[in-house]
Parts: structure tokens; C-alpha cells; sequence
């Protein structure tokens, strides 16, 4: 495993860093945010429309790919960047929090972890080795090992049990790892997860025990899933005190605009959410100005532009009322110039953190910032 | 009105003919398709990609649009084009079809057309004059007069009735076309439409009346209803037979490949239809080489590009096996992808035929290609 990050600067006043990644020959500046492209394609958009924004990384999902089209296909077109037609770079997870949100049946044992698809009813297995091979299937470029996540709230017994059962998932995946080789020409790297709910001595033990592996990089899993937003900062920041500085951080499934500053704040490098782009189909605007409902009747005759604070045409050009329009006759445009505008925004704040973060302005501003995202 | 029309060649061997559209300092070269934006936008499509593809002139209906999202939000965004943010030419249409055709009740009187809207069932009345109003407020470059379509098939009498009925409105709207001024400095024009339904005498008395009021254009009407194709061509046939060689001639509402190739044949300038989009949103994909059926479990494992012989990252660079895929897990970039493809499959169609039509092989080449689109 490769050394892909390069850490620029950490701010002076708080533990906000900005980074590089560098993967099969791309540079992406850190912190950064990872749109979800789950079936091989973000939610109403052209790939075209994210590389135009700026997006090079993107996640997709090993669970929905295993089930659709399925890997038999993905490993005919050689993997998922062939399949997809996709040139920049790849995150797929593991598979782990879909079986724990998605399945109304699933049984965990030490070998891995069975469970019915939610769309057939047949029943899987996978394991911490299998799962690791479907990466290898898909290729991309950072994989993500198996874990036990746990709902919230959950006794200490059982978030114990699943910090266990994942720490050894996660020595069996980098042995995998290990043993097996790249199938499609383009290098892999493997991030481990930290468990451990909301338990701060749990968290503790696993990152302490996550580092014994040289993992490429490190994610922080289990949050994001009911606890209050306190909790949440609360364990980032015990596991980012404790991670290397050297290795990209990972929070995943997080957040709103708020959390993701308030976690670059706490010293995470990435981040991934449906936020911007399920809210984006449901009507809500998220702009250099705040939050808007693109379905208020307020919006009528509004001439404004979707956001005039960002640099690209659709934002720019657009307006308000026209969008507003094309949600109320249900037009697929409506659904993807309303996607692009979040993902776009998502990309402003992201980069504008990592300038003021090289600037040493990153506080000040984060603090200015989030008084536009204050919740009614 | 002054000549928004040059033709530039008609084949020697066939009526089918090369021109150029002067519009509001747009150039538009015919044979020409119009994609149909109902609300607006063509559904499922950027409007980035339309001019990427060379779409310079794409319809509007008036119909929808007066009922969304109403007149006076158009009015206060000073257009359509203001509206959209829609920089090219648009036609719109008049509302005469959608009377016809999406109308559980409907009243025709010499005055115009009472008529319940298919949304919530409130009750309207259109009439030539206030169609003209309403397309000035569109501030469409091409305006379309209000007509009376008939069904097909109907007796001579109920024909013969729709047309004097649609010559008076023809008056009526031109008179009224004279009397107002576009209202958002961009210059408008307006085409008369020939019905006669499938009546040979009917057709010839429709271009006969039509002619005494020097329309920017004749639209042929009416068809496209069900009538046999061989009908549908003769109809056209018989009118640019007499339509003059120095006016666009625009064939409404039509159609598949094969229908613009024989109507090009016939002397036809301009195409509108919702076929490409339509039937692209439910799978069907033109191409090159013929229809697919993009949901047939054949191209599961298809590497073959979308169109190899279409110039654009889309058709060039999207396997049939990844179009199945979206299509399969009802991914909206099916949706845009598909469109994409036959919008582009019919901008080529097109332009392809002019230069035939310019280096005088229209008839070789429509013959070999119709091959490709014949029903199995």
C-alpha cells in the first residue's frame, strides 16, 4: 500500500486540515465531499455535469451493484469505471450499512453475514473476503472493508460485540487484500472503519486497534444514524484526535452543510451523503444563502437566480421561478438542474474550506457561514 | 413579415429541398427537427445538450403553457425565452391540437373553443385573436395560428366545416397578428395551417385560401391522426405541390424516420414530434443502425456503443449494456441518455438529408437508409 495523501496544512486555531489526495494518477484536493452514485450513475445527472463541477471521486455501492446488474456483468466490462464510462476516480463501500438499513432479515455470525435483497426476497452471504473480491470485481480505486454496524440507540453489549466482530472483519479483509491483485490495471487501496457507537472508550479501543493495520486510509462508520448532532461531533472528534496525520480521514454518510463544517472543524478529510442529491429531487435547494423550498408559492415570479453565489451557468442562469415551474409540472429537469445546483454548492463548500483553511481564515468564516444553515 | 426563408437547392429527381431559416439572427438549416418542449423544457434534457447536439429552434406548446405555468408568470419574466433561459429560436404551437386531442369536452363556435382543462377541469375559451395575445406574450419567433383539427377518420361534411372554420381564424389571426407589435424586442412570425383532413379537394381548396394571406409559412395540419402513412403522404404531397418554393413548409406532429425521410422527399422544410423523446423515455432508441428495444435482456452484456455512428460523447461512449442497466434499476440518466440518443439520432437524420439533398444524392441515400427502420 501506497502513501495517497498528503496532508498541506492543518489550521492553527482548530484541527481543520487541508490535503491531496493522490489515486491512479489524480489529484483531489481535500477536505472533500463524494457524491453517491449508487447504481453506477448520480441521481439525475450527466457525468459530463459533474466533471463539470469539479467532481473526480465519486462513491458507489457495492450492495446495490452486487444485486443490479450484478457482478457477473461488471466483470465482463472489466470493472465499474469501464461499465459506467466513468474516467476519474471510484470509492465503493462494503456492502455493511445497506445490510443493516435495508434488510428486514440478515444474520450475523463470525463468518460473515447473511441476509435477503430487499427487491427479490433471495438470500446472500458476504463475508469480509468476499466482499473484498466484489471490490476487486468493481475496481475501484478505494475500497471499503466490511463492518457490523449497529443501529442507534444500542446497548454497550451489542455496539462491543460489533467493534469485535469488526475488528476481526477488518484483519481478514486486509489479508484478502493482500493476497489478491488488482483485476483491471488500476491500482486499489483499502480504508478500514472505526466502530464503536457512541461510546467513547469503544471508540477509543478501535481506533487504537484499527491502527495495528497500515490501512490506506481510515473512515469513521456508525454515525449518522440518529444521534444527536453533539454525539456526532463528539465521536469524530475522539477518533480524528487519535488518527495519524498522515492517512485521509473518512466520515461517512455525513451530513448537512452544518456537519460537514462542523466535522472539517474536528479534522475529517472526506465525506459522503444522499443529502444533496435525495433532497435535490425532493424540491430542497441548498445555496450559498441558505436553504430554500423550491416548491413555496413564494418562488412564483421569483427572478432570482438559483445561486448567484456560485460560478456555473446553471446557477447562474437559471431562476427560481423557473425552477419552481418545472417541479410543479414534474419535469426530469427540474429533478436534475435542482441536483446540480447541491452538488454544486456541496463542491463551493468543500473547496471555499479548504482555501480559507490555507488562508488560516477557515473559523472565521465556518462561523459566518452556518448562520445562513441555522434551522428555522 | 418579411422572408425568413432562402432555398438554397430542391433535388432533381424528387421535391425534397435545402434551405435556410433566418430567424431573429438565428440561421437554422432545413430539412429541420423541432424537439417538442412542452412546459418549457424537452423533457429529461439539459438545455446545454440541445445546443450541443445543434438544436436551434425547439416548440412550445401554448396550450400547456397557459395553463402552466400560466400567462402571467411568462409575462412578468418578459417571455418564454426570458423564462427558460432559452437563448435560440422556439416555435410555439397555437393550442388547436391539444383542444382537440386532450379535451373531454370541448364547444366550437365561430368565436373560438370552449374548453375544459385536462388538469382541474376549469373551463376556457381560446379564440384566434386571443391565441395571437398569448404567443405575443410567449414571444415565441414562430407563432402558429389557431385551427380546427379534426379526427380522423370524418365525413366530407364535418371536414369541410373544420376548414372554413379554420380560414376565417386564419383572417382572423392574421388581422390581428398585424395589429399588435411583439412585446420583447425580438421579431415574430407567423405560419397559417392548411387542413382538409384526407380529402384531396379539401387540401387543394385549403393552400388555395390559405395563399391569399402572406403567411412567414404554411404548416401542414391534421395529420398524423391515425390516417394509413401512404395517406398521410399523399395529403402532404398534394400541398407542397402548391405551396410556394420561397416559404418554409412545416409538416406538424410527424414523426418516425422513415415518415420525415418520404415527407422530406415530398417538399417538406420543417418536422416537429414527440416521438424521439417520448418513445426514448419508454426505451425505444434510434439509432444508425436501426430501433432498439433497449430492454431486451440481449444487451445485457453489450459493450457496442449506443450509436457508433453518431459523433458525440454520448452515442459514442455509453454501451447499449450500461443504457439497459439504468433502464433496469429506473435510473434517470436512461431517461436523458435515451433522449439524448434520438434527439441526436434525428439532428443527424436531418442534416444528413441535406447535404444529400445539396450533393444530390437524397433519394440514393433515403432508399438505403429506410431499410434500417423498416417494421419487423
Amino acid at each position: 500500500m501506497g502513501n495517497i495523501f498528503k496532508l498541506e496544512k492543518e489550521a492553527e486555531d482548530c484541527k481543520a486540515r487541508a490535503g491531496i489526495l493522490y489515486i491512479n494518477g489524480t489529484e483531489i484536493p481535500t477536505p472533500i465531499f463524494m457524491p453517491v452514485g449508487t447504481y453506477g450513475t448520480v441521481k439525475a445527472m450527466l457525468h459530463s455535469s459533474l466533471i463539470e463541477i469539479g467532481y473526480k471521486l465519486i462513491l458507489g455501492n457495492t450492495y446495490h451493484l452486487y444485486l443490479r446488474p450484478g457482478l457477473e456483468i461488471i466483470e465482463h466490462f472489466q470493472g465499474l469505471h469501464n461499465f459506467m464510462n466513468w474516467k476519474y476516480s471510484i470509492l465503493t463501500d462494503s456492502g455493511g450499512f445497506q445490510v443493516f438499513s435495508l434488510q428486514s432479515f440478515r444474520k450475523l455470525t463470525e463468518e460473515g453475514v447473511e441476509f435477503v435483497s430487499h427487491l427479490d426476497g433471495s438470500k446472500h452471504f458476504f463475508t469480509p473476503e468476499s466482499v473484498v473480491q466484489y471490490q476487486r470485481v468493481l475496481g475501484s480505486d478505494i475500497m471499503m472493508v466490511l463492518d457490523d454496524c449497529v443501529e442507534y440507540p444500542a446497548e454497550y453489549g451489542r455496539v462491543l460485540e460489533a467493534l469485535e466482530r469488526t475488528l476481526i472483519w477488518a484483519k481478514r479483509s486486509i489479508q484478502k487484500f493482500k493476497e489478491t491483485e488488482p483485476l483491471w490495471g488500476r491500482e486499489q487501496y483499502i480504508f478500514g472503519i472505526i466502530q464503536g457507537g457512541t461510546y467513547p472508550e469503544l471508540r477509543l479501543k478501535a481506533v487504537e486497534e484499527m491502527l495495528k493495520f497500515d490501512f490506506d486510509g481510515y473512515a469513521i462508520g456508525g454515525l449518522s444514524v440518529g444521534e444527536p448532532e453533539e454525539t456526532m461531533y463528539e465521536m469524530t472528534n475522539i477518533c480524528t484526535e487519535r488518527l495519524p496525520a498522515d492517512k485521509p480521514r473518512y466520515l461517512m454518510g455525513v451530513g448537512t452543510p452544518q456537519n460537514l463544517l462542523e466535522c472539517i472543524e474536528r479534522g475529517v478529510d472526506m465525506f459522503d451523503c444522499v443529502l444533496p442529491t435525495r433532497n435535490g429531487r425532493n424540491g430542497q435547494i441548498f445555496t450559498t444563502r441558505g436553504k430554500i423550498n423550491i416548491r413555496n408559492a413564494k418562488y412564483k415570479f421569483s427572478k432570482e437566480p438559483i445561486d448567484p453565489g456560485l460560478d456555473n451557468e446553471i446557477s447562474k442562469n437559471f431562476t427560481l421561478g423557473y425552477l419552481r415551474h418545472l417541479f410543479n409540472t414534474d419535469e426530469i429537469l427540474g429533478l436534475t438542474l435542482a441536483t446540480y445546483q447541491n452538488l454544486a454548492f456541496y463542491k463551493w463548500l468543500v473547496s471555499t474550506a479548504r482555501e480559507k483553511i490555507l488562508s488560516g481564515l477557515f473559523r472565521y468564516w465556518k462561523n459566518n457561514l452556518i448562520l445562513n444553515f441555522v434551522d428555522e
